[in-house]
């Protein structure tokens, strides 16, 4: 009896089994192959290249802590660069900062796109708001472009899967070079960065690139119960003047009358409290 | 062709395949199935009924987040009961402190021991040390005899496995009601208390019951690559007098000349921050 299944690997030994009850959506797009499927227990997940991206049950941890913690921190976020999140969960975090008057999202990958928009609404519905503009391109060249026109953004997430076919040009120091220069005084980015467990050398490198540009550096952690599997997954956030810690004004998180699943005040400061093992690998690079 | 796989199921969409080399022990035991086995990645391997419960490549974080959390904590720790626990990790870093003058540990199981102490020596080398008493027994019964005789522990941690099977009874407020006569007037109870993801009807629970003995009452996660799949996993620790942040003495562990791979003063307070909906559904039961 064939059984609906996708199997993601995470490591030589482990592999995860996601069991769904129909498949929405499969295309093999010229980057990847992308699924949804209809899940139970985690409601509807998108997979690329069968790694799970999104599942509706839990997409929150992820997207308050990549769009929430440097939203607060700066003093007035007015314009917002996603690098990825074809999904549109970043993005609909980051309007939902009523200081946030433009947010441009760059997407490769139209497919992921595409199948969210049919069966993903609880993150792709920010596509239908005036102030999200939707760019499919590369992310390398959309920076190239900001900087030569001197666009300035306040805020920039990198918003990108594992550093493996598509998302591998974001883990270099001449993309990093090119968002430092796209972003404004205060400028703040956040970057996805891999696990502390698995993937833990690109941490490392992403994390030197990052500290090579930004006088301020800081690794943040946190746990998703799907797509991240094993335990922390971290952030990386470059700051140009905003200390993520110090900075932090906790009442205009209460201000916002903005509510939260996952993010917090305290959780906000928290985060960024690594274990031994991760804070003494990257010491060299962290700069708080 | 056949392959060498343990499969762990962790909800109605997801299993977990952990692949491995060579299997070294396996046994029906009257509690459950006990299994070691050689993997790459991970290490070697103790699973209970195929659940994974132990890996050499990072038992060090639940190790270090069972133990040193609440040993830090108490002024003076000398007597510790861990229930459960039986491959020797737990116990482990409790001797690491040097206040501690006896150890008692009670497995209800003899073949999770007989297993690790032939395959599992990076935990289970604590069965050597003279500070440790090992009881093959039940540990309602052993915490039972305590409270007739009058035995008093600092430090009670409550290392089992999920609340199926043979764990089951020690979430209810019968033990709790004697772990808490058995703690000396400063005394600490630490439990593992599942996910706020997977179980977390019996995270509750635990909360509650522990808040009805206990005066002060936290939550604190942690998060592992293995065997507690997912994300954050949490402890609930129990205090008569001491305050698990506000009493926190960094000092202490600096001067304790300790090195650890998961566990720093910084860590150990922010891991009482807990994300939004687990912080609201436990806030009838905190008290901090």
């Amino acid at each position: 009896m064939s059984k609906n299944i996708v199997t993601e690997t995470v490591s030589k030994d482990l592999s995860l089994q996601y069991t769904y009850k129909k498949k929405l959506y499969s295309k093999k797009s010229n980057f990847q192959k992308v699924e949804v499927v209809e899940g139970t227990y985690y409601g509807t997940m998108l997979f690329n290249d069968n790694v799970a991206m999104v599942s509706t049950r839990d997409e929150f941890v992820y997207h308050d802590m990549i769009a929430h913690v440097p939203l607060f921190l700066h003093p007035n976020p007015k314009k917002v660069l996603v690098i990825g999140g074809g999904d549109g969960g970043t993005a609909r975090e980051v309007l939902r900062h009523s200081s946030v008057t433009l947010c441009d999202m760059v997407e490769i990958d139209e497919a992921v796109v595409e199948a969210c928009k049919k069966y993903l609404p609880q993150t792709s519905s920010v596509l239908k708001n005036d102030k999200l503009n939707l760019y499919i391109e590369d992310g390398i060249n959309f920076i190239k472009n900001c900087k030569q026109k001197k666009v300035l953004y306040d805020v920039i997430l990198i918003d990108s899967t594992d550093p493996v076919g598509a998302a591998s040009p974001l883990f270099n120091d001449d993309f990093y070079k090119n968002v430092y220069s796209c972003l404004s005084d205060n400028g703040i980015v956040v970057a996805q960065a891999e696990s502390p467990f698995y993937y833990f050398d690109m941490q490392k490198k992403l994390c030197q690139i990052i500290s090579n540009f930004f006088p301020i550096t800081g690794v943040y952690n946190y746990a998703n119960s799907t797509y991240y599997p094993g335990g922390a997954w971290s952030f990386i956030l470059g700051s140009k003047t905003v200390h993520p810690i110090k900075d932090l004004d906790s009442c205009k998180i209460k201000n916002s009358n903005l509510k939260f699943d996952y993010y917090n005040a305290e959780l906000h400061k928290a985060s960024f409290a690594l274990p031994e093992f991760q804070k003494q690998a990257l010491s060299k690079f962290i700069k708080l």
